[in-house]
């Protein structure tokens, strides 16, 4: 099996664009690129499925499990998938294990390339499953589980390929010894590690796990897929589709296999603790996170919690920055992992071109573009989504008493799901002491504006709290070169990439 | 600093190389590239360093420490090295870490390269002290502390460079929103993890040690290293070039600092659970190996014991063939982690182009050819050297009652050296049920023919052997093309290369 014309120059834009670090989008994120009536499609397809099996993995089960949610209707979906114990899941894997690592390279290209395909024409049906199990708006679960994910498992293969074939499988390696030569006929392979266990979270179920699986897959390593337990739905169309690409193949199609479990019988502690899983690829609490990341003999990757922080030092014109700031605090009610949680802010106030701009005046800059935001129910619906997990409602609370509330806690209201569970960006002032709060992550729409003593205390908190905590994302506004190169360097101290005055349609993320 | 025209070509010569696997050696094996009198000025050095402080580290401490001994003299060498508090070395290196990570690619790269030059003038040093702490031969101890090593670094500043330089740095990213485009400027930097702990080991001081300190130093991480109480003379020689190219250059030496320590103070488990240091290799035991690949927060490489194995089916000839194992057994006296171990020989023994040769047959070829070894002087006391522990004497004892001696424990002359603490290669017959003997590493001279049902057995065994216990060569022969892709297959499953029908001057390594 070669690869076709259009499949080669695919994977070398893909290269090129790793290399150069330049945007490319092979696919386009905007719904309309896929057809018309995709949406229309979709809603059939999941009253269809609402209440059902799910007959796409083409596997069979005595035992059928699934307990997802919508956050928008608060309704069980009634979707159940086969179930199968740890041993099952481990002997299948371990059976076709040699077999997908022994294919050309070429093969397994072909092959994931193909399934992305396979996915695309399932865009608009993981949209949907995204939104009724993560609460997502429809836009972002379009293009978050659709083309933003689709990229990046290209990116993968891409990455993949590019090792695979960096170096030449076989050599005559010829050593000069003097009088005479010595030859050696060098074979070289790249040899899978194992099986591949890729361990999902309920905010971004595809999203977060498919460059994981895609990378596994294409270095030989079948994989098990073991969702959150409220967020099967959407995974499970991609592991259909990666299954359905394999089959066509003529491959076995446990090459990569669903795992469903349930909260009341969790999986993930016995599949990792297996001794044949050598990946792990997990997105998560920090608890269990760190427990992954002590289990030896295997490769563990993790995303933990975090506390993301944003430096305010100095504006040209703070209106489109409190803007900026809004949304990304609403942008699925602050339950990503980029989510903006504290705004550190020096107690006399941000330098902008008209002059100072006191402290109280930059929190309520803030708290005001966050109720224009929240006011306007058309935008902010779809913003905010809803809350995938019940338990979010009440980090919240965790600041009153001791912060200020700029914003309390409150709601959204969802023209369209009327019994939608959400809540709206809820903002509170609390000064340098009140560690116990802003030093872990407020999982939700909660964030803090902390008063600090002058910006060099805010860098020296953001960065710390970034290494004894963990950060994924870093705002930070000055207009000063001097003070730009010094956030830059105590950001990077903690790994932390550090995004400078976005204002416009770009945010923290 | 920019790279000369020289230094870019050997770059570009090293990466060919690394990606087509060629033979590649910038720097010749051959003492004789180096200078006739070599050999006698560092006989000369040897002597003035012998009974005093080695003052080349440029390191003042109130503490002198060393305990090396000669395994050819059995006498301390009295040599002391300027000693150090954990929390001093860890300082320093915090000190100058964001110095040495925030140089350029091509300012560290050159730095690098100059050391190595460095080092080249110290080859026939490196040899004397690494033969008076290992125990290796002369030709052994330069070929591979010196250009061999040599080689081994400049791959990891190849590797090194190659990888950071492959993303480009600096991209105007530029996103179609459909009526307007979104320009972020995106700066990408490759950052280092944090210190790096080498930990070496008393027989390959250099050799093992080198690779993982050009790996981590290209890659802007401070290096400590931590030898093993009785190898510090030659490591210490390289670390010394290295800081006085990072001087030369105006960088802080302590950009790689020396940690000497004694087997009643020992250093490694202090600093490697220390947080800020973030890559640990090792080569040593594999109790050690294990506790440190246990630690979290941590990129931990190791090398640990291995039991190594020769599968014999079937051969053209079996005296070249005996021959080639009995060196691959006699090279330092089976003190290298590639020396074979167990050998698989079917009871009904094998195929030759001159017919069936008996289990019997086969077995005393091989002894006869180790005896062959051992009977020449000459050839015998450089090929053996000496052996660095006297606790390596004791593990041959093993086998005694169980297996049947075909050569039982000796010694093997030194011309050169009367006093050398020498052990010759004791070969071992022993029964499938001995699992106890053969399942272990018994390092040293120490080697066992086991005698098996047939092939597929030696390849079961050979293959369990290496997934449980670890291996890192095997040594295959057979004249059966169907025999070679079983065993291909087999090894593969326990990631061990497999060097098929060996004979000549090359040898499992």
């Amino acid at each position: 099996m070669s690869l076709t014309e259009d499949q080669n120059q695919l994977l070398d834009q893909a290269k090129t664009a790793l290399r150069t670090r330049a945007f490319f989008a092979a696919y386009p994120e905007h719904p309309k690129a896929y057809g018309a009536d995709g949406m229309a499609k979709a809603a059939d397809w999941f009253a269809g499925v609402k209440g059902n099996r799910f007959e796409e993995l083409d596997a069979q089960s005595e035992k059928w499990i699934g307990a997802e949610e919508s956050p928008y209707t608060q309704e069980q979906l009634g979707i159940t998938y086969p179930s199968f114990s740890t041993d099952e899941l481990i002997k299948r894997a371990i059976e076709i294990r040699e077999g997908w690592q022994y294919l050309s390279v070429e093969e397994r290209t072909s092959i994931l390339l193909n399934s992305l395909e396979r996915i695309k024409s399932r865009f608009f049906d993981i949209a949907i499953a995204t939104q009724h199990t993560t609460g997502q708006g429809w836009m972002m679960s379009f293009q978050a589980s659709g083309p933003h994910a689709a990229d990046r498992a290209l990116e993968a293969i891409a990455m993949g390929h590019d090792q695979l074939t960096r170096v030449q499988p076989n050599t005559d390696w010829v050593k000069p010894m003097g009088k005479f030569d010595v030859t050696v006929k060098k074979r070289h392979k790249a040899l899978g590690k194992g099986i591949s266990l890729a361990i999902g979270c309920s905010t971004f179920p595809v999203w977060n796990s498919v460059p994981g699986i895609y990378a596994s897959l294409i270095t030989g390593n079948p994989v098990i897929v073991k969702p959150h337990p409220m967020g099967i739905l959407s995974i499970a169309i991609v592991v259909g589709e990666i299954r359905k690409a394999l089959a066509e193949a003529g491959q076995p199609a446990d090459v990569i296999q669903l795992a469903p479990d349930t909260q009341q019988h969790p999986l993930a502690k016995e599949l990792a603790e297996r001794r044949e899983v050598k990946i792990i690829d997990y997105t998560g609490s920090s608890p269990f996170g760190n427990y992954l990341e002590g289990l030896t003999g295997k490769i563990v990757f993790t995303e933990k919690a975090g506390v993301n922080s944003v430096i305010i030092d100095s504006v040209k014109d703070f209106a489109p920055v409190a803007k900026n700031l809004a949304f990304s605090m609403a942008l699925y009610s602050g339950q990503m992992c980029t989510a903006p949680q504290n705004f550190f802010v020096p107690k006399d106030g941000i330098k902008t071109a008209e002059g100072r701009m006191s402290f109280e005046e930059v929190s309520s800059a803030i708290a005001q573009a966050s109720e224009g935001m929240m006011a306007n129910a058309d935008m902010a619906g779809p913003t905010y989504g809803a809350i995938q997990n019940p338990m979010t409602l009440s980090r919240g609370t965790k600041a009153q008493g001791k912060g200020r509330a700029l914003i309390g806690q409150n709601t959204v209201s969802n023209n369209e799901f009327a019994n939608a569970r959400t809540a709206g960006t809820s903002l509170w002032e609390v000064s340098i002491e009140d560690q116990d709060i802003y030093s872990s992550e407020l999982f939700g729409p909660t964030a803090l504006i902390v008063k600090t003593r002058d910006t060099d205390e805010s860098i020296k908190l953001a960065s710390e709290l970034a290494m004894e905590h963990g950060a994924i994302s870093c705002a930070a506004y000055t207009q000063d070169d001097e003070v730009k190169r010094r956030i830059e360097r105590a950001m990077e101290r903690a790994f932390v990439p550090v995004a400078f005055n976005l204002t416009g349609p770009i945010f923290v993320n």
